[in-house]
């Protein structure tokens, strides 16, 4: 049993660090990101963070592989009330089995309400993962542990206009994903227009998204 | 006629240095951007960032001010023979008075030739670019002076847009500017389906381009 406990901890510790982590990367960007910093972040002593990921590097793998877990955790979460996150779900990288509802208006709200989520509530996520994203440009070994994510998202959605019977498929699909992309960075970067969280801001982007998925759906 | 010289000579002094930062920021990220890096990068004695941008934050303005006089130079020397750069000039942040092709074909070709040209000569800038965004969510006399640049695509796409009748203007102006965005964003951090800087890559993302602003113009 006290074996069992002390792994539970370590992974609790490692999530808690992580978490930390995530947070000041949003809030403080790339350039606070120290072992250090993390550590007072998480209030835990000095040399905690260095003690369970050696390197920069390892804290940010650490970093990915949390943001990855927790939108699978919020995934199966909201997979009991709203079971059609298609893009949604692709964006934040999970499930790739996932039933995908043909519904172009359905789908239009399940994105709309998944970016408004990036928006408020997992902000600091969404923050995270683009400065992970940027830093992966001269990172191979952050590039393949974020790739694999960013072909989910794009595979989902071109199964979904596979359905619709859409031409030029890859062009689509990759244009209605790095447009959901771009309305999340511009909002998190530019502010939105109405409140994030709200149904006013989800009711906005549903039109925005629905807009942009015509075009991609279009025969 | 020696005050007019150094004159010159202390803007092209500024000039150099902006342009260091603008590769240093590309290739090696915010963590990298020091005033010594800075006089290294530019060859020049240690120390002469610093005489010439005191703080931090004076040294981001300047990269950030480059940026679009860089930009406006571009445009001037395209607009000889390619005067219709309605998206690109927008999102290079210039000459909102510009004149609007309203046909969207045309459009289409002149954003993909501009998505393509962030790809590849002008990819440090647009990398840059994207960092400044990033740093600017936390500071924001950065995100002053940021925000016109943006504000100058979404205006110009939305006089576009009015042009052809499209409702829910607004949504669908800030949409295909975002999606233009996140097409740059994803290709810069993941690479792109053709190589960038070729008539393939253009054609490629002229067929994506041409699906958003089909969608973002439907009556």
């Amino acid at each position: 049993v006290g074996t069992t406990s002390d792994h539970t901890d370590r992974r609790d510790r490692r999530a808690l660090l992580a978490d930390a982590a995530i947070d000041l990367l949003a809030e403080e960007g790339m350039r606070a990101l120290t072992h250090r910093a993390v550590d007072t972040r998480a209030a835990l002593p000095l040399g905690t963070t260095s003690a369970y990921f050696r390197t920069r590097q390892a804290l940010l793998t650490a970093i990915v592989k949390r943001l990855s877990d927790l939108d699978r955790e919020d995934l199966r979460r909201r997979g009991l009330d709203l079971p059609s996150q298609p893009t949604g779900s692709a964006l934040t990288g999970s499930e790739p089995e996932q039933a995908i509802p043909t519904d172009l208006d359905a789908v239009a709200e399940a994105t709309a309400a998944f970016i408004d989520l990036s928006l408020s509530r997992t902000r600091n996520r969404a923050l995270a993962r683009y400065h992970c994203r940027m830093e992966s440009i001269t990172q191979p070994d952050l590039r393949a542990l974020l790739a694999p994510h960013e072909q989910a998202a794009f595979r989902q959605t071109r199964d979904l206009l596979a359905q619709h019977e859409v031409p030029d498929l890859d062009s689509r699909a990759r244009a209605f994903v790095a447009a959901v992309d771009g309305l999340i960075f511009e909002r998190l970067v530019g502010g939105s227009p109405e409140t994030p969280g709200t149904a006013e801001n989800r009711a906005e982007l549903t039109k925005t998204v629905r807009a942009l998925l015509s075009g991609a759906a279009a025969r």
